[in-house]
């Protein structure tokens, strides 16, 4: 019996939409407002799904509070109140789009969590705008 | 062609996350403040998904009005302000993790809609912790 | 590299759910007060997935400045602030159902969009009733 | 011990912004995409504040079960899933503006409810529009 | 310059509205299945305001991460997955309604909080019945 | 007959809370995490109340399709997607805390609406932290 799991939690942080290889006005011409130099910043919101097995014993596909430590250590630890641009080694070569930071969540977590379990990340850059990694489990 | 629709409910409840084979200490460790003996609550917020062809007659799926009386009588009915452990049949032998009572869910309506249809549910225990069931359809 | 990106839009219509190949009867019978010859009208949220590979210069599937603008284009201008049954072509002969307004506009996006992406469509009629099409992507 | 009660209800109707004693064009100039002649709607959110001394013996303001019920009768009963304009006849000689709606549903409300208690009327016409009346209690 | 900050939070716990001084039939009669002699519960969502002035060396009425703790700890360490009625002492001789709830939550936080604020407690019960103490400030 | 009009609008942005006459110490002891050199951001959610006499002949306290547009220009274009202590003159002196920010938007709203409304803001830096100013009207 597979059930899917969810836990949603939340942090802040900014950045800056910039493709280092770009001119500055290419860069001004495709990402905008986005491209500001001095960085923006948004309320990320984050869904993590776990799909698994349910253990008769505790009726759990996993422990919503070790999930939820999990995701406090290795996510909001790591990004929360920082300028990913520059305070984070994941972004120093790669552009912090929701899409590429959907992907760099999913790594961390995949990382702690037992093969067994199927995962999916859903990232909230604003209420309007979201993305989902991988696209279907 | 084929559309999903989907239906939200609300009810509330009290519930016990508790093994009864096993020991009070093993039961405390696990579970922790879940399982306080004297019970805790949630506003459990339900969606059900009925997939489908459309009528070309009505432009319908079916009737929301229809399934929103389902949800009502084999759901509301049943667990709103209840106990799940003390007052339903369901949870007599098993565990009332969400995980289990969107099973338990998932079965009480799959017996009333017609087998043409395809279902899955959606509960959330809290806006932060929420289950879905089967896990793809 | 696929990763789904959403965008939420919103507008407001005024409709009736009507088949005029019934008797008034018929329609007020299966309709109920959704069959108001008189209509009436919901706050429709529309959310948009497009799913494709992430492209390596932008970091982006899509840019979402440009999804919305063409959401604002194809949809919002043709349905904000209308009447479904008198002010559109789309709904002339369909029942401008929650299900059928979802392929419509389905089928509008559908045709603006490199068919490269996989596209889906949420539509919420109300908080608690809402669509998807198509069912699976 | 006085303490303000909630309760939050909803419903849809359709309406239009129109002064009959206006030119058409006028009308147009003055109120744009909310004139649509044949009208646009909304999913309506009505919030009803009650203020009140706690009685002792129960613990309420006022039985919330009630006031529902009296929401109900008194507000969705008479325009739920109707024409605010063509069906109603509190807007017969009335813009149906939120404004004015709110001010209506007070006084339909201020009619039922005890001269004990205050009220005050909260209604959203979207989630980014809403009006209070009266303005303070 | 006196502005108003908010803090929101939230608990879970189960309750039983019932007044031990009446027959088991007045108390089914007026609390209806609020009354359930198993318990029901919610999931509490707290809203905490605090009016001063704005410290101009901080831009603070108060540091947010110190209200924070202090509702953690007066608030969600006692009530969070308790049963309101056997779990705590202030409702051994008091009704746990929602009414009664937020007085006590506001004498908590009160005693807590230097008197050059102001406070006020907005409780909700399910996100359609809530309560405001004290009324106005 | 005076009623109270809200109109929603957001806009993200970066920031850092820092009292440039402090030591790098104090400040980190004090702001914690938000003293970030690199800056961090948020989704700012703004509610704008203006109170005011309703007009018979429109129904309406002002028009909120103008409301709207002198938000976006006095507001949104001013902090939308911008390093509010680097590229703003209203923070140039001022820590861009929710308290002070809500201020500099209350000043800069009075300035473009006629003197016959009351306005009050109310800010939100996160779903779980925000402010109201003026504290009553």
């Amino acid at each position: 019996m597979r059930v899917a799991v969810f836990r949603k939690a939340h942090f802040n942080a900014a950045h800056r939409v910039h493709n280092p290889n770009w001119s500055a006005d290419k860069n001004a011409d495709t990402f905008g407002k986005c491209n500001n130099p001095h960085y923006h910043g948004h309320n990320y919101e984050l869904i993590v799904k776990v799909v698994g097995e349910v253990d008769p014993e505790t009726g759990y596909v996993i422990d919503l509070g070790i999930l939820k430590k999990i995701i406090e250590d290795k996510v909001e630890e790591r990004f929360d109140h920082k300028n990913l641009n520059l305070d984070t080694e994941e972004f120093k070569d790669t552009i912090p789009s929701t899409e590429n930071f959907a992907v760099v969540i999913y790594d961390l977590l995949r990382a702690e969590l037992d093969e067994k379990y199927d995962i999916q990340i859903r990232l909230y850059e604003t209420p309007r705008n979201f993305v989902e990694y991988p696209v279907s489990i």
